[in-house]
């Protein structure tokens, strides 16, 4: 009888350990007094708080990566100073919205100076990351670390080595210094877990940073990290993405390396997890993709596709240069009308894209529902085992994001389904095959229509029906899944921030689904106030330079259009 | 009570009907006069049967397919005749080993005479592949006609759209004319099925043909064709290429395009099929890729990896130009010694490469039975449902390719397994990563060894422990199928024949492990005599071009050492 308890102290007293671990890991005079928790908006408080240097200000806001990477390289700025900046920086966004795992500055430091050694001695730098700092997702393994991912039966589990991407990122010459919180078993758009906690947003603390990348999109917001490495099953980099106003990145697949990773629903292969990168800048995403890509990640981990990056492709060569592309839009799935500020960021991209001589034509949803059932069906096949294979402790798995659920109710999406057998998933790739089919077809087709003779050159879409939503609030994942169901790369691109001036809410009287009144009932410009709204812009599997052209002539269109 | 003997009459009423059929769309006048069952070795027969005309000879006698594709470009040989020469050559063929299933003459001879007349109207060819007939594996749909892949109940299904390949194949101005024969469910490497018999090798009729794609590399051989299309899951390109002495190309799983293909086992995807050619030189292989990727196949098939044919890997940029390579070669996977004939092979090849100026180091194998058994997990993991699937006529499931088997004995690797769940497929699929990533590292470690700064550039090993069997003695698929299992390209060269004068059986008296032994004693060079053989040549994931590129330095070495 008292095993139970015993295990439950167990569980707990193992997370109360973590916690003073990570606690001890911060520095004693990067703590920041209290911010009063009615002060929801917290994205100036890097700048007031008074921790950073006004130089550490500097090196801190700079949005294109590439000119900090030039500064490092030309010593303008050590490897020290910037790791230094960046870790006081990601501390106090800890402290504002909790969104680090694992912190360890001094390594971090240490090999800051091993870089500025070398670069001093060899003239040199190390490679097209010298001096770097990038944050990643609390899945990649560090060699001495523990990757907990928000487990508490996982606490303790130090890797034996470096996932290959981190053994690439440090080949390239990163400084790694952090990891970011996501959420228990990882499939959710919000990030919350029993070891870590909940990261919240910097625009509206009362708000979710999205997830499951939520740790990185709240701490790149905040300027913590200029770059970060995220994961997507279903929308995991692209929601804390729109969620937090970065640009985020959900490669195809195969595309980056995997292997070393630890993952929830490990082996399921059928939609499987692309990982990506989170930033600042658009030059931030490219610059990543480029430098991993140039280190050839296929000669370590089997799973990634030998694809050399393409600069004819990111260069738009077989889309006319970018000179004239034509858009596909899609400004809703059907089945719910996406909040006002998304459709006035979808209209304002459209305006901006026509206004520098591109053109944009609609693109209307065809069963996005079975795209979505076939996908939540992988996920299902195992009847939760996975899940339940981690919870070893007798930590509860977490059946809602909302801090005031009854932690004893489990709604209805998340009662474990009847497992699969092997043959009915051989059945579910059959119907997905299909399905991506369809989506082909129709992008082929759009030829006729783009006067460009091409098909269209991407899809700009919403990246959710809402932008960042109170705890606990983050429905579906309409938008960003589909992609994961046909593996077609997707960008978000932050757009705009919500004005309740603007964004007034509209009067219905009818309603396209029960999902849809519901979301309706949801919005409140008041609740939005001030948080980013992006795009998603997407294009067909393994497209990914394409994809950041594009990417740089939709941000370019948007510039010069000035304020929306 | 009646039922189950109206069903057998059924489905064998249904299949005498498609034989008659098939007899009839035979042209009566290219019937030859039956050639004696004791005349083992039909080789040469469609060159003496006496109704191919000279010119016809020549034109199915030419290997090389860019001087084919040449003729036919400038209209030194009509698409009419070429087509015509073709399927008379095939049709005798087919009388020989029974190598075909749908025959299309007139439809195909309809289409060459418009090639003909385009050519002559516009004076310029249709596409790359204009005139040239090519033969497809029993999978392949083609608009209006069945696609039965050996089972009786899909005799009388008729397509209803071409699969993309065949789209793109015509689109590129190839001609169709045939389709050839497989095993029932197509996991044997010999070809034998209720409906369309059995196919036998050229070589010696009392020998298999290999399998799956048997049709194809019987056909091939017997030049019936000049280049076919196969599949390979675990050796079903490359077992009929070796047993037959012709080229065959397994290609990475989504190089080729897939969709519109009728499959066994549709829908497991953790070890997938992969499609590929099979032709009389290596130059139809590589023509054969080129032009299918120019295509740009990803634009029809949501499987296809978007990976355009790459010039600069074909001509080996990366491996020095070829000029000199450095080959791993492994003799044998360490439990069952290869027939003095194979090993050979290999010898020829190592002293022909050395002879050149490139250099060969072993190769041992490691941890071989491992990759075999989570293949065939895979392979059973539903328990024969698919199978069953298919038998809905009462149609018996083949239990042997022995023609004298009991058809009530099931063998042990033949009995269903317990059918696996989604989670245990799962925990499979991260085995095989291991797995890979074992092989993959393996490779890249060799750049020590190799005193080129690279990892090996390719490695030999047997294609199987032996030439083609006598029917039914086809065992396991040991050195095929470990390639499907970490997703190499895999190229067949044929090299040598056996010679009993050379190739005696040795006295051994101790055996490797049980099949060594039983292998062993299948030797006997009188069996074997004049048989092909191969070697296979193998690279890293999706490097197609590479291994075709060192295929021609293999063969440029072959030739330049003279026969053996």
């Amino acid at each position: 009888m008292a095993s139970v308890s015993d295990k439950q102290l167990h569980w707990e007293e193992q997370i109360a350990d973590k916690r003073k671990r990570q606690q001890a890991a911060i520095p004693k005079d990067w703590l920041i007094p209290q911010v009063p928790e009615g002060q929801t908006n917290v994205i100036d408080v890097p700048r007031t708080c008074g921790l950073l240097t006004e130089r550490e200000l500097k090196i801190t806001e700079v949005s294109n990566v590439n000119v900090l990477l030039q500064k490092l390289a030309t010593a303008e700025w050590s490897a020290v100073e910037v790791t230094t900046a960046f870790s006081k920086r990601a501390i106090v966004a800890h402290q504002l919205v909790n969104c680090l795992t694992e912190i360890f500055v001094d390594k971090a430091l240490e090999r800051a100076a091993e870089l500025d050694a070398y670069l001093k001695e060899h003239g040199k730098v190390t490679g097209p990351l010298h001096g770097l700092p990038i944050s990643l997702k609390d899945q990649f393994k560090i060699k001495g670390l523990e990757t907990t991912m928000g487990y508490a039966a996982w606490i303790g589990k130090y890797a034996e080595e470096d996932a290959v991407l981190v053994q690439l990122l440090l080949q390239a010459g990163a400084v790694l210094y952090v990891r970011t919180n996501v959420p228990q078993t990882l499939m959710w758009g919000e990030t919350y877990n029993n070891v870590f906690g909940r990261t919240v947003n910097p625009y509206n603390r009362r708000l979710t940073a999205g997830g499951s990348s939520g740790g990185e999109g709240a701490l790149i917001a905040l300027r913590g990290s200029v770059l970060g490495v995220g994961s997507d099953i279903g929308g995991s980099i692209r929601i804390p993405a729109h969620f937090c106003g970065v640009y985020g990145f959900r490669p195809s697949s195969h595309r980056m390396p995997s292997y070393g990773v630890v993952n929830s629903l490990d082996g399921q292969e059928s939609v499987a997890t692309a990982f990506g990168p989170l930033s600042n800048s658009l030059s931030g995403v490219t610059t990543y993709m480029r430098s991993v890509l140039e280190q050839e990640p296929w000669r370590h981990c089997p799973d990634t596709i030998p694809k050399p990056w393409s600069q004819d492709d990111y260069q738009l060569k077989a889309h006319g240069g970018g000179k004239k592309l034509c858009f596909g839009i899609m400004w809703d799935e059907g089945t719910i009308k996406p909040h006002p500020p998304i459709l006035r960021a979808l209209e304002t991209t459209k305006k901006a894209l026509e206004a520098a001589g591109h053109s944009v034509i609609e693109w209307k949803s065809l069963r996005h529902s079975e795209y979505i059932a076939v996908t939540r069906s992988f996920w299902l096949a195992d009847g939760s085992e996975d899940y339940n294979s981690c919870l070893t402790t007798g930590e509860p798995l977490i059946h809602s994001m909302d801090p005031n659920a009854d932690p004893n109710v489990i709604p209805d999406f998340r009662v474990p389904r009847q497992p699969l057998s092997a043959y009915q998933v051989w059945q579910l790739n059959k119907e997905r095959r299909e399905l991506r089919k369809h989506m082909l077809d129709r992008w082929q087709a759009t030829a006729s229509l783009t006067g460009t003779g091409r098909p269209i050159d991407a899809l700009i879409c919403p990246p959710a029906p809402y932008a960042a939503v109170p705890h606990g609030q983050k429905k579906s994942s309409l938008y960003t899944l589909i992609w994961n169901a046909v593996d077609y790369p997707a960008l978000i691109i932050p757009v705009t921030k919500v004005d309740p001036k603007i964004d007034v809410k509209p009067v219905r009287d009818s309603f396209w689904s029960t999902d849809d009144e519901v979301i309706h009932g949801m919005y409140d410009p008041e609740i939005y106030k001030d948080v980013p709204v992006g795009i998603q812009l997407v294009g067909p599997t393994l497209q990914e330079e394409v994809i950041l052209g594009i990417g740089e002539v939709v941000d370019a269109a948007l510039l010069s259009s000035g304020p929306d």
